[in-house]
């Protein structure tokens, strides 16, 4: 069996105290069998964002490490910041990358939310693949209101907290706990700078107005060379394959007598999504990620 | 810096005494930071091979304790089997897979070869990219005259070994050993039972006939499925990628009317060489190995 990774991208309401990022940072570090892979705060957002790695259980015992310093350190009775917001650990998803489940995920994403609630005292919303209400899946549903509005939208039986007390901890707010898919930001240029036919493509291929279920695209101008870019969110990469999207804007741009130029992906890709198209472009039969020696080592 | 793997696949004279293949295992598996993926023995050719990958001063020790076992087990003077062979470590390359150059490669073979030499006293020759001689660059050459006529070659100036001793050790013969690059068995099937067709293409994108310089290429019919194949060797995979051979088996079967049903890889392959072929069909700008999360993980 290879190793299993999950994914973790706590949100944290402070992007301009460095120490309190840093300290937030050492939290993670400090945690057996994780590795963090990237962090960075705004300070117009005053919002910041970890990404970290690991096995199933150091990943809940990091993110709570995380939090605990997080709850400490933060104090949302004094927070200002652009992005919307309602805790000090903002919202924290746990997201599947090797050889782990949606299902597994979610037990993560208990286990955390009920240290949160009894260890830091701070309510827990469970969302996406994790909610256990309709109304929860969406984190934007759960947000509304934010920190200000909670302090009423807390009595509601209908925002009865997943994890903690039923109060909302006026000092640390409340914390959304998830679980989402990995998301593959994907762009494709075509050679022509009509931003027009960008955006019928970038319509053509989208889910919201007919395209592919799992779809997110905008039309964009390229200043710099002159052409235009159909910009995707790929937010289900395993049953929406990267190919598809792109043989599929390929279709379309043929429409307007249009070619790709080239694509590129925007920051880290799970091996499992590269896989599946070259396997499609090969015509490979019988090939999973269990064939690249690389996979092997690390058993 | 992502961390440096080098494989190894040595051969051993010996393939129907499980104890001594078992044995060799075990001398490979004690061995820190060595990972041995897969090995078997073929009682006809009384041969075994060992697969193991790691880090290159750890595969260096592992080949070295893998060498040591079959030198004290295995009897050249008594050793009969169908394969070409001239040593109880018959031969052992060091292969390139991730971070490491062929040159760092190289350096490996000359400090396994020295270490055989002078503490197991075996003649050694370096072989593939690590040849100190023209004639030693093809392991055939070398392996000519076997075990019971290196005797006499040894005397030969041409063939005085690079290591060890300047005679010929009764009981474990000489050894080779080398660096190549990864080997890829790529298997392309094809819509018509025609065997000659299967032949026709494999001679025009062989290297050997005309066709791509890293490729080694056979027509084959596939009795179970009624179609052929074009199975292939691709000896230089970063030079002459695996889309390149397949797009060309495409365009050689056009002229057959004739088309790709599905391929295969068959045993392991290393990341870069899907990463290259996804690179090309998905026109992939400004990607690589590192752009893949898991690779982030062991960093």
């Amino acid at each position: 069996m290879a190793e299993k990774v999950v994914e973790c991208v706590p949100n944290f309401s402070e992007g301009r105290n460095k120490d309190v990022m840093d300290a937030i940072a050492s939290a993670i570090k400090a945690t057996d069998d994780v590795k963090l892979l990237d962090y960075s705060g705004d300070p117009d957002h005053n919002r910041s964002v970890y990404t970290f790695v690991g096995k199933p259980e150091a990943v809940v015992k990091a993110a709570f490490n995380a939090c605990k310093v997080a709850v400490q350190l933060i104090d949302m009775s004094k927070h200002t910041g652009e992005h919307p917001r309602m805790g000090a650990a903002d919202v924290v998803p746990f997201i599947p990358i090797s050889n782990v489940s949606v299902q597994e995920c979610v037990q993560l994403a208990k286990r955390l939310g009920e240290l949160i609630g009894k260890e830091l005292f701070v309510p827990v919303y469970l969302y996406g693949y994790a909610a256990t209400r309709l109304e929860r899946v969406d984190l934007s549903e759960i947000r509304k209101g934010q920190y200000e509005g909670f302090f009423d939208k807390i009595k509601s039986p209908q925002w009865t907290p997943d994890f903690g007390p039923s109060e909302v901890n006026v000092k640390s707010g409340v914390t959304a706990v998830g679980v989402r898919k990995p998301l593959i930001a994907f762009n494709v240029n075509l050679n022509t700078d009509d931003i027009k036919i960008a955006r019928q493509i970038a319509r053509a291929v989208r889910n919201i107005s007919g395209g592919l279920r799992g779809v997110k695209a905008l039309g964009m101008k390229l200043n710099k060379s002159g052409m235009v870019q159909v910009s995707m969110n790929l937010v289900d990469y395993e049953n929406t394959p990267i190919y598809r999207a792109l043989e599929l804007i390929k279709v379309e741009a043929k429409r307007y007598g249009v070619s790709v130029v080239s694509t590129e992906i925007v920051g880290l890709v799970p091996l499992k999504a590269i896989v599946d198209s070259a396997k499609y472009y090969m015509q490979l039969d019988n090939f999973d990620e269990s064939k690249i020696l690389e996979t092997r080592l690390y058993e």
